[in-house]
């Protein structure tokens, strides 16, 4: 036994953090339970052993007691220590391993197709990130943010909220943002119809498994906001994909959709059509809520831009002349706070949002209630009106300066509205152009465009201005007309 | 015309944040929208609607230019404003209806049993709350955490955590801790086999969607962890449940299920047992994870409160002698930093991780970078480590406290081991006494302990220490055997 190999057991790191004695006990357990060392094995000495590992004979004696007080050796006096017989026996076996369970046999959804995730660019060093339509994160006033966060966390009343609290959401912000939907956007509702969700994407989770059942029908334009769609083939919803053409979704075709398959939901962005940026027509929009109403379909409403619109006053969401409570009513802080703040919420019938805090407690328990609480004081204070005008105001200006440069120097090349709101241009390409060799063209000069698989590969895709400064701007659209004049002339 | 009921239709708020003339257009839209404004109807004169709402002439030609810019009027120089004729007729509805659609009938999963979804006691104003376990959030050095927070949110390597980021978790942080639990917890994992969620509830979800499917088999032990429970009943996993000995749960129990009945997963809390605080021996870890190979389950280790041992070092969790890839390890950061501070994470292969991610990406997209940045820099400057041993040597104090005023001023009325480790004590009351009406008296006095409901009603709870200073420990104790004393003399 003297020999014991404890070299190739066991490598001493003086610098680790874990005590010496512990890293011997700790190689020793693996070795027993790996099975290299059987139950029954007598242990070598302590001086032995000392020797060998060249360390204090007193850390040696310590990794033992600690061996023997967690059990997997006896140590007899004057006998020896030995491998505790109690211990089943087993294999000997490499580590590391691909796993003996098998995930992708009976996952709870089909994992099929779950290759076209992918995530919008992200914002890089020294490129031009044309994103899909983020804030300037630049924008924001985050030492008003953090002032006020660190305010709270200052108060007596702080201590409750670092402790569990709710799954509906913090009771204040509840409160402050129910008073706040009704006045700037006309939504009927109190504290108990709204639950505070981590960003929007929570509140579309959430509803979405609430109200379908693997193979239920839902409806969603055609294009449509990449992470709706793949919510619902995440669920195995059957997904039913209508037009869109300058009014907004064709709610006729919806109903063709009711009268043949039946239809469970209905996910909208009426505001501006995401990614199209239209805005869903007044007549539209009462055809939609009535349709609800007749075939008796939840609407999921994604108002994720409500505060960014640049010509006329925002319309009111569909939320504010629900009659039915057809409604489900979702947005966010996420574009005018900071993507980094994910904090959204969704406004529905007090049955509805105690169904989606269910679930929501075994999701996540519950947000964040600091930084919920901040939201609730920013908009008390009319903070968080100022920073969206702010905002709004810079936004304009970039959607000008982008919509002028398109015009100007990649007309014929593109076609492409100017948006009422939001933070993107919908591009089409002419014909005869490839947006994915585009794209590839534009990374090569650090240029980054989407390639266009986000929309279902219609040679379209949105040209994000909001998160660029003007010469950004200029730069970037530089780069693709230098190329697309290229092809064009080649 | 003229004596159109403005004023049943329109208060006019002079203070609201909503400007005048859009109050008067909102209004309108809304008349229109439910109803009570036919298409076609000729609106009051400029004039005549100024008068009577007491408004300046300006703000309702504002407010009609509003309306004709959205398209729910059209204007005819002279002639008038008339609703317009292409919106649908709709008929006359009282706001607030409870919900065309139905959401109980058709939920993904049955909701029955929901009702006893409970949260543990909250921290209160002046009252004792003996809570399950938690922290206390006064001893967390949170000027530090602030400090680091702002430090990041300060570098210049700030702005990318500011947009969208990664479903897996900041990338720093998941190589920090892939080091940090190899190196505290012989876990062999490197950055790929980690993800971060928010709180170890978020990490029990996805597993538990990924693994199962409606009736799959999971086995859990009794009692068990509330909300492990909860996550697999709301899945609808058809779940058995094996004893709990003083060697943690009885794995030949569990062979018995996996031969009747296919086993699915395994979900064990072994450091010490939610919520009997058992630790589970070192023969049956080694049974467990040979049962795991042989019948191929996945095993979800909740090392929920891997840092919190006042004996001997706390037992290293299977994971990190787990050769076949069958365990699942879930840890978290809410009892060390704060449950305000939800960050939790995974590990598993790369495998399960990277399924994780696509599903926690239409969960949530993403974790708060910043804060993750924040633990990973607390981790590499040893702080996290040093707020734990802080934390350990007050919590081991208050242990022995309770233990001691239980030992003596309660013996006869309970009976309860002095736990190795965590946050509370597993307290079972004497033959005779009943829990609820222990619970309810005490209630009256202020002092909130757990009805025994969230562990199936076993006249046993969790008597939480670590959240309590000595005093209110001592007064809380005090309370409770008053009212002992007052039944065992009747």
């Amino acid at each position: 036994m003297g020999q014991y190999p404890w070299h190739s057991l066991l490598t001493i790191e003086e610098k680790s953090a874990t005590p010496v004695y512990l890293q011997i006990a700790n190689a020793i357990i693996k070795e027993i339970q790996v099975g290299r060392m059987k139950p029954g094995t007598k242990l070598p000495g302590v001086l032995v052993t000392s020797d060998l590992l060249k360390v204090n004979k007193k850390t040696v004696e310590k990794a033992y007691s600690e061996l023997s007080l967690q059990r997997w050796i006896n140590v007899t006096p004057k006998v020896g220590a030995f491998v505790s017989k109690d211990l089943p026996d087993r294999e000997n076996r490499a580590l590391q391993s691909p796993g003996a369970f098998n995930i992708a046999e009976k996952p709870h959804f089909d994992l099929e197709g779950q290759g076209i995730f992918q995530l919008p660019p992200l914002q890089r060093g020294n490129d031009i990130v044309f994103n899909d339509g983020f804030p300037d994160g630049r924008l924001i006033d985050h030492a008003l943010v953090s002032r006020t966060y660190r305010s709270i966390v200052n108060l007596k009343s702080y201590r409750p909220l670092l402790s569990y609290t709710d799954p509906y959401g913090d009771g204040v912000l509840r409160e402050v943002l129910a008073n706040y939907l009704n006045e700037t956007r006309g939504i009927k509702c109190s504290a108990e119809n709204v639950m505070i969700t981590r960003g929007s994407q929570m509140a579309l989770y959430i509803s979405m498994m609430l109200l379908l059942k693997r193979g239920d029908v839902s409806v969603v334009s055609d294009p449509n906001y990449l992470f709706a769609d793949e919510t619902l083939s995440y669920l195995q919803s059957k997904i039913h994909k209508v037009a869109v053409d300058k009014n907004g979704i064709n709610i006729d075709k919806i109903e063709e959709v009711c009268k043949r398959d039946g239809v469970r939901l209905v996910y909208v962005t009426p505001h501006h059509h995401h990614p199209t940026t239209v805005t869903l027509s007044a007549a539209r929009r009462m055809q939609l809520l009535k349709l609800a109403e007749k075939y008796r379909f939840a609407i999921i409403e994604d108002d994720y831009d409500f505060d960014f619109h640049y010509c006329h006053n925002p319309i009111l969401p569909l939320a504010s002349v629900d009659t039915e409570g057809s409604v489900i009513y979702i947005g966010s802080f996420s574009k005018t706070v900071s993507p980094a703040f994910r904090i959204g919420y969704m406004v529905a019938s007090k049955k509805f949002i105690d169904e989606a805090a269910s679930l929501r407690k075994i999701i996540d328990f519950q947000g964040d209630a600091i930084l919920e609480r901040t939201i609730a004081q920013l908009i008390n204070q009319g903070e968080l009106q100022r920073m969206i005008r702010k905002s709004l105001k810079e936004y304009g200006k970039r959607r000008d300066y982008m919509n002028d440069l398109l015009t100007t120097e990649l007309a014929g090349a593109l076609k492409f509205d100017k948006p009422r709101g939001g933070m993107a241009i919908w591009v089409t390409l002419a014909e005869g152009l490839r947006l994915d060799e585009l794209s590839k063209a534009a990374r090569k000069q650090n240029v980054s465009i989407s390639d266009g698989r986000a929309y279902g590969n219609k040679n379209a895709f949105r040209l994000g201005f909001a998160s660029l400064e003007p010469w950004e701007i200029g730069e970037g659209i530089r780069v693709l007309r230098d190329i697309l004049m290229n092809v064009l002339k080649s």
